[in-house]
């Protein structure tokens, strides 16, 4: 099963910049081989479901091993049977009808 | 790792009323012998990290299984390392110092 | 327009312990007599939308006011035109089923 | 006091595909000047705190207009009083310091 996320971790009792702690996930989703796409508020991942999952676990893991006592972490994340989706079809199916 | 979790699972293109896919998602939630708590907007959960992922990725199944033929999901998450805290216990200390 | 709103106020850079910003903030949600029911997870709320976005506006406010530099919220918000629907109704319509 | 936002409206009860609904939304945020930027799974979406959630209320409006009984919203949003941050330099934050 496929999956599109978009996750947001934030570190809580560590200060108010947090974009180390991004970097750190980053690298994980990188090393994990996963299709990912950073925003201004998050990151989108996409790929199996397995896969993404475990990386988001070991994003904890790695924040909470930087020295965060704390995370919130907010995702949303979608799955369809109907048809296989991208991030960049998702993406295309509102920018090309609105041209 | 110990996760409090607030999931809302919706599923799109089956119609307006969703309460019987909360209900199959419960369903779930139980038989995995999972704290919950459900409230008007999703439903909370606690319980060890793998035991709770492997119930979400239930629901999509089961969900999608039922007849929707996607699935948008919002999580927010929860972990610490500094402290174990339960629900209950962040519901009391909002409960308990404002009376 | 109703909305239901599951509200969750997260101020950063003030250390791991937040109940007393949520604590502001249900004191900010009680004089706006704003219908509320706090759970492991965030604060349901209900109301006009206009009465519920002001009192969310006047959480930021009181939050940075005590303090926080920074404050991430995560909002998850239902509005319905078919029909009136409470955050009661909500939980009954998975409970009585379920039963 | 400035907001960014992370917007995701989720029409319910129309069918699996939503994307015209989506590019309702984007018109109204386009007409209200606000700075807007489309991703995978929502808008971001940067202004002054009344004018996003003036637009963010248009488009429940209208995306209710447009024939959805009813709808799902999921926002994060974050303030900060310590210092202005565009998302610009939210995304560089992390994009400079990785390379």
């Amino acid at each position: 099963m496929n999956v599109i996320m978009d996750l947001c971790v934030i570190p809580m009792g560590v200060g108010v910049s947090v974009s180390e702690y991004v970097i750190g996930c980053h690298q994980i989703l990188k090393e994990a081989g996963l299709k990912t796409q950073l925003h201004a508020y998050g990151t989108n991942i996409e790929g199996d479901w397995d896969d993404v999952m475990a990386a988001v676990k070991k994003c904890h893991e790695k924040v909470h091993g930087m020295g965060a006592p704390r995370i919130t972490t907010t995702i949303k994340m979608g799955t369809r049977v109907d048809r296989i989706q991208t991030m960049e079809e998702k993406i295309s199916s509102v920018v090309d009808k609105k041209d």
